[in-house]
């Protein structure tokens, strides 16, 4: 499915989960919260998230336009993460827009997320009962872990691939995978679709993250709104270094991980370096073509769902899965 | 009953539930979540949630052990709220202790909140079901909407008795009252049952926050670990200074407003002013004859409870209550 055609199907759909979130904001009391959720809710996000959830349940057959209210609580969920990164990062720009901490403070970001944690729980389970809460809380758990995991191998010359792919199912996979199982459950599958929807969420998730990681360094700054190598910047070492260092020889090696114990304006000025070393050892093909492996293995779990009926639904979750390879930002 | 008689009948129950933490923790595989969750949770607190979720779960019947997991969770929950506001007030210091963010910084502190409150909820909806989630997530969005019209409110001369109260149920008393209507649901209580524990919940929330209050004002330092004046200093405006400047003159008046809008500085140096205010128009002795008839008013709700078999509990209870009106810190 081209971009064109895919954004086409996607669009009414979130369309739908726009007016459910609108609606659920309608609810809040206070003014001032009000006004921090919508513009940390309506910044132009692709709500990707609950996109994925409404598209897993009607793959499983889920007619039920409660769906949307199920959906959005991933959107809430993954506004919270924002809302408290940009506290904890003291970011004062996100999508163009100024953060919600630079305009209110900090106080009300965390309130906030804490405020949209609360509802995504509560919507999840009284939507969703207790094998969807199981689901998310683990979900939850596992990306406080993988956040950890990833403070402690900051600056880490030597992380292995082994400890990248855990640190990015912790960080992005493990929610995506949540988000599609959820869907599916809501949807009544069978065990064998969930497993199917959760392995298809996990494969995209890494997918996702992998290419992030590659556009951290070949994306142009216009498009991905970061700075060419942000990552090494802040002394992570994603998946081209990694490949590369395994290649390189001592002295390149040492090179870089005194780059990677040293002051962080020393990095910045030595980008094209590392750029150059990832080069030599194609360290961005082997990136690639791992995010192409777990895009093909994402998608052939969605070989079971062999009924006409679902079709369309199919071609379009195979269409975000061929959209998160090509993307450029 | 007498302060050592109830220590003695609610330090085995403090002591189930400290066990059932210490179980809770050793699941979590981040040695240093695991430290910064040993830290928070083991600071000496005195589960005062908790424990009001189990003898409301006794006091309606319930025999079975999994309350102690369930009610665990309204520590996790109380915990990952302190370490966001240490984290929101750049507090270093927590019961003697220096704070999360202080020993290892804001992210661990806003991450391990994260993590306890999804915990927190894992635990509510899968023990507890559906409704009791309800219930806490309702509590938990009236929890943010209280910190936000608090936030509003700050600095205001004129806030009314009824708007104090409402601040005081958003950031106390809607918790409390959730604690002891969940732990009620979870012993299947009747729904007379558990509106009055509900109700008994909400009263001992209010009566707790303005004796806080008044201690901020009365207490001994060494005993509370605050600064006398604390609240005034930071431009809030409590019980007893409400009642004093409705009955002050208008120049007594203007002299606080114009401390309130001024210099926090200001207000250190003016505090025994304020406090002679206070006492001149009886605005402590107002106060406690307040949080007096709310906890009259949440034991009475205890009345229905008739049974012997629950006799003791409900003392405890009453007994809790109790001491609410009679704590130096």
């Amino acid at each position: 499915m081209d971009p064109t055609t895919l954004l086409a199907n996607l669009k009414p759909e979130a369309k739908n989960i726009n007016t459910a979130m609108q609606e659920g904001i309608r609810a809040v009391q206070d003014g001032l919260l009000r006004e921090v959720l919508e513009h940390s809710l309506f910044n132009g996000g692709k709500r990707v998230r609950p996109l994925l959830s409404v598209f897993c349940g009607r793959l499983c057959g889920c007619k039920d336009d409660a769906l949307y209210n199920l959906a959005i609580a991933f959107e809430y969920l993954h506004v919270a993460t924002l809302l408290h990164d940009d506290v904890i990062d003291h970011a004062d720009q996100r999508r163009g827009k100024q953060t919600v901490n630079t305009i209110w403070g900090s106080t009300p970001a965390i309130l906030a997320g804490d405020y949209l944690h609360a509802r995504s729980m509560f919507l999840i389970g009284s939507l969703g009962g207790r094998q969807c809460l199981d689901i998310i809380c683990r979900a939850t758990a596992a990306m406080v872990e993988g956040e950890f995991l990833q403070m402690h191998n900051a600056g880490k010359g030597d992380l292995s691939a082994t400890d990248y792919f855990k640190i990015i199912e912790g960080k992005t996979a493990v929610l995506i995978a949540a988000v599609c199982e959820i869907g599916a459950v809501f949807g009544r599958a069978t065990a064998e679709q969930q497993e199917a929807l959760r392995n298809y969420g996990s494969g995209l998730g890494q997918a996702f993250q992998v290419v992030d990681d590659l556009l951290d360094y070949l994306g142009d700054p216009a498009n991905t709104g970061k700075a060419v190598g942000n990552d090494f910047i802040e002394g992570k070492t994603t998946l081209p270094l990694i490949h590369a260092l395994g290649n390189a020889v001592p002295q390149e090696r040492d090179r870089i991980h005194s780059l990677l114990g040293g002051p962080e304006g020393e990095r910045r000025d030595h980008i094209a370096t590392v750029r150059q070393l990832i080069k030599k050892y194609d360290g961005f093909g082997y990136a690639k073509q791992q995010a192409r492996q777990l895009i093909d293995a994402a998608t052939s779990e969605l070989d079971i769902f062999t009924a006409d009926s679902t079709a369309a639904t199919k071609a379009i979750l195979i269409g975000i899965a061929d959209y998160v390879l090509t993307r450029k930002k």
